[in-house]
C-alpha cells in the first residue's frame, strides 16, 4: 500500500485539526470535497486513519499523576500480566519492548493516595510479577498526538 | 474548575469519535445542538480539550519502526537538550520523569538505517550527552488515544 | 485548613525549641499566654503538631552504626514485610518510594556485630524478602529535626 | 560517658512528650524535681539530648511532596556539593554513606511544580553533579522521632 | 602441537579465499600440491582447520533483524536452558561468560514478527528463565569470519 | 531479489563444505556442473555468499582467551573508537547495538598477560573511552559459522 | 589490651619475616632472646598472632586462574551457602559485606575447564543460589600478606 | 617447573605452621634437615615461596573496619590511579579484574572516621576517579592465609 502526496497532505490536516471540515481541506489542497471524502474513507478502510479522537488535558480532567512504570514479570507470564493491566482504567498503554524483559506501562491517576492504591493492591497481586520501578513525570518536553506510538 | 456529568458524557463520545456532529451527541445526551457546541467551546477555551486529532497507524504511513529512548545528559545541559530534541521530528515526544536524571523520548523512524542514522548523526552529536539507551517496541498491549500522556 | 502567619511563626519557635513557654513565644509575637496556648491546642487539635519531642544524640545512647537499607521484596509481600519490620526496635524508619518495589528503611544499632545479627537472624528470614542492600552512614551533612519526612 | 537506668527513662519519657514538667517525669520515676533537672542539664551538657522539638506534620503545612534524591558527583566535589545543599531551606537531610559515591538526600516541596524547578534550577546546575536519581515517598510505614538518624 | 610459518601461512590463505586451489597455494608459497595437501589434511586431522564453510549475507537470504540476547536463568538450570536453545534454528550462537550468570546468545530471525513470536513463545516458556535482555544490531563495524569466536 | 529453492540447496552444502566440487553439488541436487557455477557465480555477483573461508579453531592457533567487551564511549566518540578497533588485529568483530551507547566486541588473544597489555595499552589510550566491561568465554554451546551475525 | 611500641616493632619485624630468630629480633630492638619470645608468646596467647605462614606463589603452584565472584543467595540460605562454599578447597576466602546481599569470595583453580566445572557442577547446583557474578584477576597492584583481610 | 609430591608437602606444612624448624619438617616426611632446608631453598629461589609472614588479627591491632572498594576511573587514568593507591598505607590489596573498569581495593581502617577521612580527603582527590563504591565487611566466612589471591 503506498501513500500518494495528496493522502499525506490529509492526513497532515486531520492530525492539526481532526474537525476540519471535507470541503476545508478540499479548498485547501485543489480538490472537490467529494474527492476528500472519498480518499479519507480509502485511508480508514485501509487502517492508514485508526480513529479520530480528540486530546484532552489530563490534569484538567483530574489526571494530575502521570506515571511511568517497568514491570518485571517471570518470562512465562509476561503476556498474562499484560492482558491483566490492560484492562485496568488507569493503564494508558502498555508495551513490550526489546532490553530488558518488563512491560512499559504508562497510568494515569488522580492522586498520590490512588497512585498507591493502584501499585499496593491491583499491580503487586499479580501473579509472576517480580519487580515493580515507578517514575512520576515532571516536566513534558513534546508529547505528540495523532501518530500512534 | 469542575466538570459536571454531562461535560465528561461529551468527551468521552469525541475522545471515541472525534468528528461526531453535536447534533449526534446532543441526541445521545439529550442536548441541543447548540448546547452542545457550547459546552465544547467552554471545553477548549479551558484548556480541557487541546485539539481534535485523528490517530494514524504509524506503520501504515512508513515509521515501521517505534524506539524508546533514554538519554543521560551531563544535568546542567538537560533542558537544552530537550530543546533540541523536541524539534527533530523524529521525535514523537520527550519528557523529564522521576527517577535517573535521564530524558524519556519515542522515537519513530521509517526502518533500521533511519534510526542508526538518527543515533549516531543526530542524537550523538549533542553537547552534554553523557549515554543513551534504545529499546526497540516489539507488541503493543495498549495504547489509548485521547489523554495526554 | 489555612496556617496564618502567626501560627508559623509559634511552629518555628517550638521547632527550635520545644520546651519554649507559652509566655515567652507570647513575648516574641506580642501575643498573650493565652492565646499561644490556644493556637497551639489548635496546632495539635488539626494534626499540624503530631508531638513534642526531644531529639537525642543517637552515639550517644550507644546507637553507634546508622544503616540505610533497600529491602526488595517480592511484590505480593511488601505491606506484610514492612508490617513486621515497623515493630523491630532498630527500625527507625521504613518508607514505600516510588522507583523499584524496595522499602526504604533507617537502622540503628549498637555495632557491627548487631547489625550481622539483624541481617543474619531477623531479616534475611522474612517471607518475601528477595534482595538486600545495606549503607552505612559515614557523615551527616544536614539532619533536620522537627519536619516529618 | 555511661546512660545509667534512670537517665534512660527520662530520655524515654521526653521523647514520647518534648513538654512533660519535670515534677511529672519526677512522680513517674520517684525522683524530686531538682534531681531530673539536674539530670536533664547534663544530658544537654554531655550532648546526649540535642534540642527540644516539636514534630510538624510536612501535608498540613503544604509540603505536599517527599522526595529522596541520589545525588552522584565527581569524587573531588563531593564536601562542596553537600555544603551548597545544606543551605537550601527545601532539603531536610543529606548523608554521605558507604556504597556509590552519591549524596543521598530528602527534600520536602509544596508540589511538583516546585520539585521540577528545584531539580532544573537549583541542583542541576551546581558544579560537579553527573547524575542525579530521585523518588517520590507513597507510603510511611514508620517514621521515629526523637532519635537523630 | 606446533604450527610452523608454512602452515599459518596456509591458513592465511584458506581463511582469505576456502577454496583457493591446492595447486595455486602451493605456487604463492614455493610448495608442491601434494605438500600442501598433505599439510592441509594435517591442520584437518589435528583440528585446526575445524571445516570449510562459506560466509553467507544473513540479509540477502532474509535475515533482517540480528538480535543479541542476555539469558538470565536460575544458575541450577543453566546447561539445560542452553541445551534446548542451541536446537532452535534461529539460534546463531550460545555462550556461557564470566560475569554474571547468563547465557550470552545470536539470534537471526526473518523480522520483527518473528522475533515477538521467538521470546515470547519459545524463549520465556523455557524452565528456569528469569530474565531475558534482547538488543539489536544497528552497525557491522568489523565482523571476521575465519577465526572461531 | 529472491532466491529459489534451489540456490538454497546449494547455500546448505556449501555451508557445511565449502570446497565441496560443482560436480558433487550438481549430482546432490540433479544440476549439470555448469548450472551449479552459474548459479555460485550469481549468488556471489549479488553479495549472498561474501566468500569461501575456512573455519580455524582459535585455541589450536594459541588463541586461548576469548574475551567479550562492553567498551562505553562518549556518544561523540563511538564512531571513531569503533573505527580505531577494527584495525587492532585481537579484535574479531565490533558492533553497534541497541541498548546502551556501547560497542560490543569480541577479542582474541593468546593469554591474559596479552589481554591485560591490549587492556591497558591500547584499549584504555583511546580518546572518548568512558567504562569499559569484559568477560571472558566459559563454554560455547553453539557457534554457527556460515552465517554472518 | 592494649599494643606498646616494642609489640608494634615485633610484629612488623615478623611480617616481613616470619622465621626471623628471636635473637635476631632482639638485636634488632634492644631486647634479650627471652624478653622477645615472652612477648611473642603474649601475641599469639592474646590472638594478635593468628599463626605464622609462608606466602605461596599461586601460579607457581599450578593455580593460574584468580577469580572473584559475587553470590547472590535467597536472603534466607546465604549463611547455609556460605557454609558449603568454605568447605570447597577451591575457595580461598568468602565474606558477607554491607551493600547487596551476596558473598563476596575469591577461587584459585588451575585452568579455565577446572573454573567452568567448578560454576557448574558444584556452585550452580547449592540451593538457594539465584545470580553470580565472576570476575578473573588481570593485574595485582598490591597484595598485603601479613594482616588478615 | 614441576613440583614434587615432596615439595607440597613442605609447602603445606610451612603453610601450617611458617617457623616449623627444618628438623621438625624433615622428621614429618622421612628426610634429613639438610634436605628439607636445600629444598626450601629452591623453593624460595625459584619464586614458588615469595616470603614467611605472621598472620596479624587485624581488630586486635586496632583495625576494626575492613572496607571494599570498587573504584571506577577514566580509562586512561587506571594505572596511575592504581600506582597512587598502592602507596596508601591504609590500602591492603589492589587488583584489576575483568568486569567493569575498576580497581578492587580493600582497605583496613581504625574506625569511620579514618575511613571517611580516606575517602573524602585522600582517595576523592585523585585525578580520573570518577566513581567509588565501598561496602564494610560484616561476616568472614573463611579467609585463607599462605596462598597469594
Amino acid at each position: 500500500m503506498e501513500l500518494d502526496h495528496t493522502d499525506r497532505s490529509i492526513l497532515d490536516l486531520l492530525i492539526q485539526d481532526g474537525r476540519m471540515s471535507y470541503t476545508d481541506i478540499g479548498k485547501e489542497l485543489g480538490l472537490s470535497r467529494v474527492a476528500v471524502r472519498s480518499r479519507v474513507n480509502q485511508l480508514i478502510a485501509d487502517g492508514v486513519i485508526e480513529k479520530f479522537s480528540c486530546i484532552v488535558n489530563s490534569e484538567k480532567v483530574g489526571k494530575n499523576v502521570s506515571a511511568f512504570f517497568e514491570v518485571d514479570c517471570e518470562p512465562a507470564n509476561l503476556v498474562e500480566v499484560a492482558e491483566s493491566l490492560v484492562n485496568n482504567p488507569v493503564v494508558a498503554s502498555c508495551y513490550q519492548m526489546t532490553g530488558p524483559s518488563t512491560l512499559h506501562m504508562h497510568v494515569l491517576v488522580k492522586d498520590f493516595a490512588q497512585l498507591e492504591s493502584f501499585i499496593n493492591e491491583e499491580l503487586y497481586g499479580l501473579k509472576g510479577i517480580t519487580r515493580v520501578e515507578s517514575h512520576i513525570l515532571l516536566r513534558r518536553f513534546k508529547s505528540r498526538s495523532g501518530l500512534k506510538l
